[in-house]
């Protein structure tokens, strides 16, 4: 069993009947969806909250019963992948494209566990670039703006070489920054750019963090 | 000839011969597209830049050549209307719904002139209902959270009663909080919050406004 697959089936135990779980989009994410179907199958009563038409298929697939955010009061918990996360676990997300309505699943969610590979545990942000999702009305005043910022960057394309198109029918521009010293600073940055929809910077937003290893999983009480 | 048809001739008066010419949305800035549309028939070159497809409709009608944002390098003025200028000449805007595309528009512009009748000068702003552009995704939830914070927020509808599409394919929601005392700081915790695109604060943006009173036109150097 691959370390996606571990610690996605172990955060999958942390739910429990009754729940609202918010789930999230990507590759880690998966396998926690695949098991959060498997106990629906045995039996568990809970109700899902996607974060992307992606996991919506899949969790519609398993049979998980499925409510927009805006069905539901509040959020008991969200599960979900990132790209990075530094040493004050804060992290970077929306590698998958998914990173608008992740955001606002876990901006509504009482708990928030992030899973990852020990490969995404990083000191500094930045390695991995940051997607900002922005209109397609003006996205390329802001590739200049970013340019003219030394922030490297590039427009998301799909397979057929069009710019990527997100759920929200945004664009993303990934920028290639290397390092990020102050995320707090970029991210209010980026919040006042008119055009930038969201970012990927996820702040202070995290409560557990389980860490796949070689040598087994590890699990981290963030805040 | 109305107040409105007023001013937006005089401010087709500031385009100059070859510039690259912001055009407003709304009730004001018809008229001044009407103008600029007469002067083109008259032999002057200039190339607009349009804030909303009922603009862009407008414009094309009269023969006023276009090009969106991303095709120009910059905008040599935006000509626009605003729905309440306080004594700071802080606006708000965003009450034909265009204030996404708008505020891109002005982001990118060397100068922009507001035009309006006297009405529309107050003192602090807040007696007309601040728009906020947000993803349908989390609506519901924002309507919570303005609730909340007793903004009185109402979703902005269309004439069939369904939520209005915004140009950018958000929805609108109006605060009609009475009373904006800081609009820096609201500016400020809106841009932070998730799943708000816009918001029709239009701050330290303005540098002419041109005001029509029933006395005459007044003109406001703002900054």
């Amino acid at each position: 069993m691959n370390l996606k697959q571990q610690v996605g089936e172990k955060a999958a135990e942390y739910v429990k009947e009754g729940m609202v779980v918010g789930l999230g989009t990507g590759s880690t994410a998966y396998y926690m969806v695949e098991a959060l179907g498997k106990r629906v199958k045995e039996g568990l009563t809970i109700t899902g909250v996607t974060t992307s038409t992606q996991t919506k298929e899949q969790a519609e697939k398993l049979g998980i019963p499925l409510k927009t955010i805006d069905e539901v009061e509040t959020v008991d918990l969200t599960i979900d992948g990132a790209d990075e996360i530094d040493a004050n676990y804060q992290g970077v997300k929306g590698g998958g494209g998914a990173l608008l309505f992740e955001k606002i699943v876990a901006d509504y969610s009482k708990k928030v566990i992030w899973i990852v590979d020990e490969s995404k545990m990083v000191k500094t942000l930045g390695a991995f670039p940051l997607p900002v999702e922005v209109m397609p009305y003006g996205s390329q005043q802001l590739v200049r703006i970013f340019e003219g910022k030394g922030f490297y960057p590039t427009m998301r394309k799909n397979e057929d070489g069009e710019n990527y198109l997100t759920d929200g029918g945004h664009y993303i521009i990934d920028l290639h920054m290397t390092k990020i010293e102050d995320p707090q600073s970029l991210a209010e940055w980026l919040d006042g750019l008119t055009g930038v929809m969201e970012h990927g910077l996820f702040l202070n937003r995290v409560n557990t963090i389980i860490v796949g290893h070689e040598s087994g999983l590890e699990i981290i009480e963030a805040r």
